[in-house]
């Protein structure tokens, strides 16, 4: 294994009825809060109530960010900085998926700086020296935010989507209760598991390629978040499905699985360019980019891919040869996404292919673990290849 | 999943030369240390002087507790606590494997309390309230001490052996070479990964039996263990093998694969027994025992003892039914243990059957998750069934 530092301090409340440690953990913060939330969701299935009487019961004064959308934007994040540097705010906790906590991750570094927040840490990836502490209640299991120090931010005016991360970030604790997950649309569960498969993609298919636990890991996850994402998809409300994908997509990104990995995150910068000009949901923009991302790049590490298609897909066959089963496992992850609900071509998102250019323009053109120099042509290249459903 | 709270604070420093991270990780910590150590293996192989370099680069003022051998004791104990208290010791740095970790936590909790900490933490199993923090330099892999809150003492005077966990005794960083296992004799490797495979299955065999992904990442961990404890009982040198062994090791305990579930740790308990009277090598005492004790209770888990036969052993022949292959994979471990060069009887330890009595009636008859009631009389069998190796 390479070397490695790691820590990861958060604490993890998981399983049903956990949001019962809230109270305890309040009594350890100021009594200033931010409670930071979506679209009202949770004011339909109880959460905001439950977490409002916690607040409640722990004597909190509670200030409210709501309307927090899918891929989050800076203008949302600069309303929330002016909440906390008004009322000296001295605690966020936010409820909803990745976009909340991501949005309150911003906040909590950009309300104590006189910096802009999205020029000194998304634009420019400078130190952050202080943050609010923040918390989280899950209640979409995809983007792993409730275990890790990043997040995502868009500016839609400029067409970017950047992150970030800080190991000030990272939640004091988070809340994972598995039945929050029931009353999401089937759209949200497809697209929030496929981000999960893309983390530990983005890491699995990373140098270096030698025999090491960090893959064994990533494989071991890989395996148990598409076993139980087909029980979950026939059964919404099947506990120990729900909860295993719960707790895989927090272990895709929280660090665990990239120890001894240099990690490659192309297909996250390219699906960030996509959902940058039209606001598609992450989860659809990486079905159609990661396959096409990985058909650009196996040739420098066929064993790699075949190892993949074997223990992932089964494809084991002797009548193709190495590299025919590499490719091969990289079709069987395209026609599995096309499967579970998501588009994997740019059309079925009404991207159409007179933009590629514009939207390649934009991707960072940083180095990927496999493909060390990768120019515009092979961002270009791969979202032609993107029009099409990925074939032999 | 069941519900489960999970945090591991300590920072890991992984690879080669990761000790280089030391004076900077000093710099944060008061000025008087205590340096505790083993038999004096590190004066020869230069960690010795590496930490002692890089204490005195960070100005401290140094104090010494050599001599921790492997079963530590709680007379060592008490000496470490009265240094530490004579000399207002603010940090605790133990440089050797887990009985120097071990050791050192107990000191950093009973120094820091007027209660006798041997009969208040390990035999009344009260509350800690506060410890000196300590990190560690590992230099053996296998107990996993480095990165878990919990440690084990033995008073041989009335054949105690006993274990006591706190979140207080969490190191605060961990420093992992895997180089420094290359000097360690072969028994050592042996016996240490033994610990960490008995570690893996007192959780994996425990209930829930549900799918769930800690298990699936147990099962992961432990093939890979095998994996390169195979290779590196050829070559002692291979860095990549030690890397994942030592990583194994760490994993095996830190918390991640007890998630939600029970744990058992019965094997534990009577390991425990019998190094109390016999201060054997844990692993040697585990490597007797565990096979044992899966055969006496594999009968409340067929279908998990035949699915661990088929998943690590590859134990599915179709002429054995489900309850020939899960007797099938525990024969298989226990020849596993012996192939490496474990003892797998009482007599090869010199324990005479005589004793099998005297030793039971020391076991902690708790509750194991397969077997619920546990009696006397199990443990006596058990350890009747250890005196000749495993067969069907």
């Amino acid at each position: 294994m390479n070397n490695f530092v790691f820590q990861n301090p958060t604490k993890i409340y998981f399983g049903k009825g956990s949001i019962s440690n809230l109270v305890a953990e309040l009594s350890k913060v100021g009594p200033r809060v931010l409670l930071t939330y979506g679209g009202g969701s949770i004011k339909k299935n109880g959460i905001y109530n439950a977490a409002i009487s916690s607040l409640a019961k722990a004597n909190k004064t509670v200030y409210e960010l709501s309307g927090i959308m899918p891929n989050p934007r800076k203008e949302k994040v600069y309303q929330g900085i002016d909440i906390c540097k008004t009322n000296n705010v001295d605690f966020i906790l936010a409820v909803g998926g990745g976009s909340v906590i991501d949005c309150s991750k911003f906040i909590a570094a950009g309300a104590k700086t006189d910096r802009d927040f999205w020029q000194s840490f998304l634009v420019n990836q400078e130190d952050c020296y202080d943050a609010i502490p923040l918390a989280s209640i899950l209640t979409l299991a995809g983007t792993g935010s409730e275990m890790d120090a990043g997040g995502v931010i868009s500016d839609f005016e400029n067409n970017l989507k950047l992150h970030y991360g800080h190991p000030l970030l990272f939640p004091k604790f988070s809340i994972l209760d598995p039945e929050y997950t029931y009353s999401l649309p089937k759209e949200q569960l497809v697209y929030g598991s496929i981000d999960a498969i893309s983390h530990i993609l983005e890491v699995y298919f990373s140098k270096p390629d030698e025999s090491n636990l960090s893959d064994d890991l990533a494989e071991a996850i890989l395996k148990n978040l598409i076993t139980n994402l087909d029980v979950a998809l026939k059964n919404h409300d099947d506990y120990i499905a729900r909860s295993n994908l719960m707790w895989c997509s927090t272990l895709a990104i929280n660090g665990l699985i990239s120890l001894g990995k240099e990690g490659d995150w192309m297909s996250h910068e390219i699906e960030h360019a996509l959902s940058a000009f039209y606001d598609i949901p992450h989860g659809a923009g990486l079905a159609i980019v990661h396959p096409n991302y990985l058909m650009h790049v196996y040739k420098s590490a066929i064993p790699k891919f075949a190892k993949f298609a074997s223990n992932i897909f089964g494809i084991s066959s002797s009548t193709l040869d190495e590299e025919g089963r590499a490719r091969a496992g990289i079709i069987a992850l395209s026609n599995y996404f096309k499967q579970i609900g998501a588009p994997t071509t740019l059309g079925e998102v009404n991207i159409p292919s007179s933009e590629i250019q514009k939207i390649a323009k934009t991707v960072n053109l940083f180095n990927t673990s496999y493909a060390r120099k990768f120019s515009l042509k092979d961002i270009e290249s791969i979202l032609v290849k993107s029009i099409n459903h990925l074939e032999n």
